[in-house]
């Protein structure tokens, strides 16, 4: 029994996430299932993916594992998977990992991005991979506001739903950034996990500081009030998100 | 009468070029002209374009011109045309032009880009906008071969049919570089003009240095052949190549 580490890029576009809640939708756990079945097509194979990320939610490194007994030497498995898989997913790299390796919970930190496209006009190319606010955006105080939420916190104020019920909403926040790229902006963000819709809520109230429309510590006062339904910021469109890396 | 400068990004994927041959494809300036046509009814736009990019061509910067009677105001073109036109095109920016301007014959120079994707595995989200080249390429024999190109030269050996019969085939190339990027190359060029296909002739070229499978003063005597009958090199693929920019 060999563990096997695959490092997955996806766009999202036509995607309904990682893995689905229902069945019959198309995900890219079930576009890789359909692959990984027609290369070993004796067993059922288990895959486990670091982040779940969601409908439209695009990757460039989100990394699956799972248990094989196939004897496929390592250097063939991902452009054998390759070949099988349709144009908008692709395995970047294959590798063998220990025994206990798993996707999920051997995962120390994930890195996301999120990319929002401030020029007055529409991108043909970019328009993908970003969201499209055409507000003029106001970096300081994005990052006055990004620097405040850093650090060990319950974050159910920017889960979706709060969290699940009896599990914990704290969360280590290592990194929340704001970078000017051409036409746009770039938000950075790590930590050991994220709850559900996280990156996005994050993203969200830092447009709304940077449009003006509330000060930077207004997140901090969300952030305290531990409640998903007393922040009245929406989560920015999947689209503009993006699934970086996964360290172990 | 008014003369109108547009600047348009595009997806080249959907597209038979900017400007087609054969009646009824889909081009860019076929989808450009059926915007204009519901924006200014009362009138006939000739549109001119700055580069005829092949079928599959991108572009980030085409220049697009035409003179119209129409009174909308200036800064609201570009936003009026986006939402008319598919989200594979769009207008990045709308200019009042003096009246002798030509999109295509005011250009003094054009900037194009080709990436090279040099991972051993495909990309799921650049696969559109380069060529997946699978064998390591030696960057230094292929800067080599660039600097050979440079300059005023007759490029007949690197036009599609050797050019148009009657038309000077004397081209003068003012930058051809090869920069590493990750998981791949981007060769840049710029000249006042190209002949068709030139610059994918030219990235084909390259890369054929860079494989090791021509010595980089193999491009010059191809050059002096001055016929592309007798250049065996064929243009690298064009969904790896985009129109960065015109200088006028």
């Amino acid at each position: 029994m060999r563990t096997l580490k695959l490092t997955v890029e996806y766009d999202g576009t036509d995607f309904c996430g990682y893995q689905a809640q229902g069945k019959g939708e198309r995900t890219v756990q079930s576009v890789l299932s359909e692959a990984l079945a027609i290369l070993s097509p004796r067993e059922e194979l288990a895959l486990y993916g670091a982040g779940r990320t969601d409908t439209g939610v695009h990757a460039l490194g989100q990394v699956v594992s799972f248990h094989t007994e196939s004897g496929l030497p390592i250097d063939r498995w991902a452009i054998a998977l390759n070949s099988l898989l349709p144009p908008d997913v692709s395995v970047a790299r294959a590798e063998e990992a220990d025994e206990g390796f798993h996707a999920r919970f051997s995962a120390r930190q994930r890195h996301y991005r999120y990319l929002v496209w401030t020029r007055r006009t529409r991108s043909a190319v970019w328009g993908r991979y970003s969201l499209h606010y055409r507000r003029p955006l106001e970096i300081e105080p994005m990052r006055e506001a990004a620097k405040l939420l850093i650090g060990t916190h319950d974050f159910a104020s920017y889960a979706r739903g709060g969290g699940n019920p009896g599990m914990t909403t704290v969360r280590d926040l290592r990194r929340l950034s704001v970078r000017r790229m051409s036409n746009g902006l770039l938000i950075s963000a790590t930590a050991t996990g994220f709850l559900r819709t996280m990156v996005r809520n994050l993203a969200g109230a830092l447009i709304t500081v940077g449009a003006g429309e509330m000060p930077p510590d207004a997140l901090t006062e969300i952030l305290n009030l531990r409640d998903r339904s007393r922040n009245p910021i929406p989560p920015a469109a999947p689209h503009g998100l993006c699934l970086l890396r996964v360290d172990y």
